[in-house]
């Protein structure tokens, strides 16, 4: 017996160019013309009461120090919990906190035609963490304990497009790295699905263009991380010919860089951790470097439950992320490194050209800088593509604020032939890496996402 | 200053052509003639002395048990050890010995055209464990400890061509997961590099075309393992236009599949490891299931070290690996199945319909069987496409058999929408998935090279 079953070509020709027309429609989408946003958040934020307030890490209720080990957790044994690490990298050895959560949460946009134009359905979301508290975000944020219930919060709106099969089109459903220094060996699943019923959005949320999401991205602290997080997954960076180094080359080098770091982490007890110190507010270094962990108290209107208390990781000074771009035969390049990170759970990814903490080297000297790093902080204005300063995601990190870089470069700044570690690739590559996990990390996919959703940066 | 670089095309479209065209070539190749095979085969037999006598664990030279946990370890501390893993999968949960080998080892095929026809150099090989001792093997064969000189051996042959960069092209490079049931997180570079340097092959050494190392697989014991695997990673399979599933449904799929499987392993010492049990011998289950840990004393004329002792996993039972095949719209598909395994480093990867050892099932009801074991135990010899027996690398596995199969299924053996946790899949489907690791496990890895190499299988 043969059955008569429709085939699905296997290339979604027709996305990119969708997208592309998502992108050219800047000022105004269905619902919200670009201009009007702020008022809109503005009218979000007066609708709910929002306070969030430091409380002793000793105070913080449903969470207590574990009596063997001290390891940081929640009293239903859910959510997250702080821990300690041993690393070893390429023979560099240290202990540090980090988070532990091992569960895959869900990071989902519902995205939608409207007049033949691609809207996607953000949502104005507080975060006790946000710089502003409320940030544009995916329209499903959920952690397992989130869709499983644990929290015995309301429903999480919009959940069922994303939890069951044939409810819409895929358009991107991938597993993507969260910070390879603060989280072990953590997942999110990032997934952007095309509904073709009838979605009235709630009153926290609205559907906008790409290039209404990219002209706010052009704002500091306006769009979430996980919102540039799942974005990224969208082929929206042109699908070049030609490159520097053809597509197969590209993957040998990232294996290779793979290959040859030497990535061990242990969980040790957090009591035990080498040079931190736990006092009564804090967990921090003995230098007071890189992050404390520090405890919020947090009262919300429209969240899943209206109060509650965490732990926060807080980290000191502002950090500075920025690609290095050059043309080759007239198609943009991007400078990428190939990190490895105690967290990350296969030794390396791939990260902008610099990414660092500059307040850990201003008193070193300039040979002791990362790489890069020099030319970054002296490059003038007529070489920075793109600046503006978006911080982590919320529910994990206090005020985790970034500068976003994208700077031209030409031979005498960065050669042809980069430094071990480095390579030029089009945002085209890195757009069909973030198709699959473990290339691109975070903070890579939050440039490329400014890329692809920005009109003529390049 | 602008430098005229010259850009490589991103995708090498002449590559599936060119792979086709040495697939075709099934009688001959350069320097031998595919009848002429066992004779040489037999002759390489005959020029070096190989001999593996069992010996018990506790007699193995440079080997021993450590005092605390009795972890089995090399007395350098390189190569590999044998150790504990607690495993804990969707909730079922047991103990075993694992291999702990964190090193990346090179598994590595030199490619060059002669007459235009691509030909791969492969290597007569011995290794301690495999069946008939000799097999065909890749051109390099290299653990960490081989290419860095750990176990002071003699120089390994062609391994330039894949520690050098700009050696030659690369047509293939990518770490490949091994066993997951046998290795915690191990995983290998697989590489293809084609060659324009003149490489007169040595004695051990044959340029073969892949439709004679096809030609080869046909027969049982003859290609090994790890040849398997790289060849696994070229695409030799049509890239169709159309499948069941559009090649973003598909990875939606396996994100899902990857984010439901909770698997939980933690090494623990192999002296604690719950029902196997230590005799003077062997290291074995309590049921005598599964595998046994033992040990060999080699004695090899063509090997960097001449003669040396270590520890084998003997599997108990013969293997059987099967994809069912069907065809949608006149496109072969297979059927994968999303397999969680203790020692992968991501949870799930893909691996065939049946993938076991049938003696540890039929004592139990035929519903107790997993699914689709029934079915390809008895289906007729009309429905098989392909049958083989095949052994793991006998560097770590002692005659570790097990048979391969393709087996046609119509609807009503294995209807279009399959169990959860299955999927229909085109070749050139899972060869676009082998570019990258993580996805395709070693048993779907030889049965990919098999439909790969061997002409109008399918």
């Amino acid at each position: 017996m043969t059955i008569a079953t429709r085939l699905a070509a296997r290339d979604d020709t027709r996305l990119p160019a969708r997208l592309a027309r998502s992108r050219r429609a800047v000022a105004a989408g269905t619902g919200l013309r670009t201009e009007d946003f702020d008022a809109w958040l503005a009218g979000r934020a007066k609708a709910h009461r929002f306070t969030v307030e430091r409380v002793p890490l000793e105070k913080i209720e449903g969470w207590s120090f574990a009596p063997d080990g001290g390891n940081l957790g929640h009293h239903s044994g859910r959510f997250f919990s702080v821990e300690g690490l041993h690393v070893v990298i390429d023979g560099h050895e240290w202990q540090q906190p980090i988070i532990v959560q091992p569960e895959v949460g869900i990071l989902g946009i519902l995205a939608k035609e409207f007049d033949g134009v691609l809207h996607f359905l953000m949502q104005a979301k507080m975060e006790p963490g946000n710089p502003h508290l409320l940030q544009l975000s995916p329209t499903v944020q959920a952690t397992h304990s989130n869709y499983t219930g644990v929290h015995r919060g309301a429903h999480v709106r919009y959940l069922e497009y994303f939890t069951r099969a044939a409810h819409g089109r895929v358009l991107a459903d991938v597993l993507q790295s969260e910070h390879g220094s603060w989280f072990l060996c953590k997942s999110n699943r990032n997934m952007i699905i095309e509904t073709f019923d009838d979605v009235p959005p709630d009153d926290d949320f609205r559907w906008l263009t790409l290039g209404q999401i990219g002209e706010l991205m052009r704002r500091d602290n306006v769009v979430n991380m996980d919102a540039r997080s799942v974005l990224a997954c969208a082929p929206t960076a042109p699908a070049e010919a030609s490159a520097v180094r053809s597509d197969t080359e590209m993957l040998s080098w990232f294996t290779n860089e793979r290959a040859r770091h030497g990535v061990r982490s242990k969980r040790i007890p957090l009591t035990g951790v080498r040079d931190w110190v736990r006092t009564d507010d804090h967990i921090q270094h003995v230098d007071q470097r890189y992050f404390r962990v520090t405890g919020v108290s947090v009262e919300a209107g429209n969240r899943e439950v209206t109060s509650w208390m965490q732990p926060l990781f807080e980290p000191v000074g502002l950090g500075l992320c920025a690609f290095l771009v050059r043309h080759f035969g007239g198609v943009p390049h991007l400078l990428v490194h190939a990190r490895a990170e105690a967290g990350l759970l296969d030794t390396v990814e791939l990260g902008p050209t610099v990414q660092c903490t500059p307040d850990n080297y201003v008193h070193l000297p300039v040979g002791d800088w990362p790489p890069f790093l020099e030319f970054v902080r002296r490059a003038g204005v007529d070489r920075i593509r793109y600046s503006a300063v978006h911080s982590d995601e919320g529910g994990r990190f206090l005020n985790a604020e970034s500068r976003y870089l994208l700077v031209e470069a030409d031979e005498a700044d960065a050669g042809t032939e980069p430094p071990p570690g480095y390579a030029w690739v089009t945002p085209g590559q890195l757009n069909s890496l973030a198709r699959h996990g473990h290339y691109l990390n975070m903070q890579a996919r939050t440039l490329l996402a400014v890329v692809g959703l920005l009109n003529g940066l390049l």
